[in-house]
């Protein structure tokens, strides 16, 4: 198991009221949990910003219909063949197919490759997001 | 195929030269495709903020050593049972694990169902997104 | 004064140091101000989300030559009059105006004045953020 | 007036048609001023992204009680000089303060005076936002 340590912080009192209404409404079932996870959130802001060593997952809708898109992605994906660790594929209706890429490697280079998969013609919408390696977070 | 019509802007020259440019770099071949991904992505924003259906896209660390939490893990996304599609697991180091999942839903419902996950003790880190699904872009 | 009280979290060692060496990095003396910090940015989010009243900022740049739009912009913060609490405004250059626009309200209803104020002709970017009345955070 | 110059896009009907309802609600008279605001919105984050000059506007809440805050506050933003166009100043109760400080400069300099505000003690909730100086829009 990671080493845990203990911190303190002092807040205002009705500032901490509605932070704990806040986090129950979300399902937190205490509030060192939530505030950690505000720490790590910051943490992978940082790590982004820092251009350190990050996964990403691409989302992406496109149309299967477009000639030629099905290899062009699966061309650029393989470019970026160092990155890509996985993805998944879901059919949303007869013409319109759902993938997820997931990568692995610096914010900027897995921002580089997002931006060359979703200018191809025929990817219909995209989201980038970054999240961490975990290690960082033991 | 869906059907396509024309539409005409009037816009300053500098910025169209400064555009052509931005997108040249993330790899578009022409205009009309990026300025279509702009359309797309406000539309997609819209379909968020009205609550419409759209898909969306859970990313998440978590560390499965806690004890239990894969089964809780399981069962929130079952409990949620009509809006997972699928879900892609990776293994990233000994004790951390990627996991995304794919859903299908009002976003309100799909936020909910992301909040109850990722304020569960020993997921590290997560991100949602929202993409469309499909059919109001054709 | 308000009221402080004191809470404690505990976390991973190695997710700690990599918190204090990016805040140190921002400015922060402490710990407990920078998670402090973080705690009052959620609890904003929050208030927004549940559309409770906030303060908005509207910063936007337009056109002082476009004909007419000085007088609707006045018009369109006049018909938000309970909003508008200050504006103030930059000669950016011999064409180009910064205007920035203090509001206080609920966030739908800010969101609503700020739409119409940046759908206008003339009126080249703009941006709306959300902070706190101050009250909550005491 | 800056020159303007004429460009088509092909789109699908039924995302032309979504498009024309939603930015209808926010008030834009024409589809041609609504794609110009997203080619402008573009352009901005490509500057924000590339470190262009740009101008920032920091809004932050304060306790004018907290003993030398004020003091440091205004030195910060001297420090900045050179970025500094103005500040606004509004009282918002008797203890809470908004103040906007609008900036001009590369935004990785206007960033670091950012966070060198945000992270004083007393200052309780801030954001900062990029627009264009405007020129580059013409």
């Amino acid at each position: 198991m990671a080493e845990l340590v203990r911190t303190g912080i002092s807040l205002e009192r009705k500032l901490l009221e509605m932070f704990d209404r806040a986090i129950l409404k979300k399902g937190y079932k205490n509030r060192s949990e939530a505030i950690r996870d505000l720490v790590r959130d910051y943490a992978v802001a940082e790590d982004v910003a820092e251009d350190r060593p990050v996964v990403g997952t691409l989302t992406m809708v496109y149309d299967h219909h477009r000639p030629g898109l099905s290899e062009r992605l699966i061309r650029a994906q393989h470019h970026a063949h160092g990155q890509v660790l996985a993805a998944t594929h879901v059919h949303l209706d007869h013409r319109n197919c759902l993938e997820v890429v997931i990568m692995k490697g610096r914010s900027s280079e897995l921002r580089h490759t997002a931006d060359q998969i979703l200018s191809l013609r025929g990817v219909k919408h995209g989201k980038l997001v970054f999240t961490t390696q975990g290690t960082g977070l033991d």
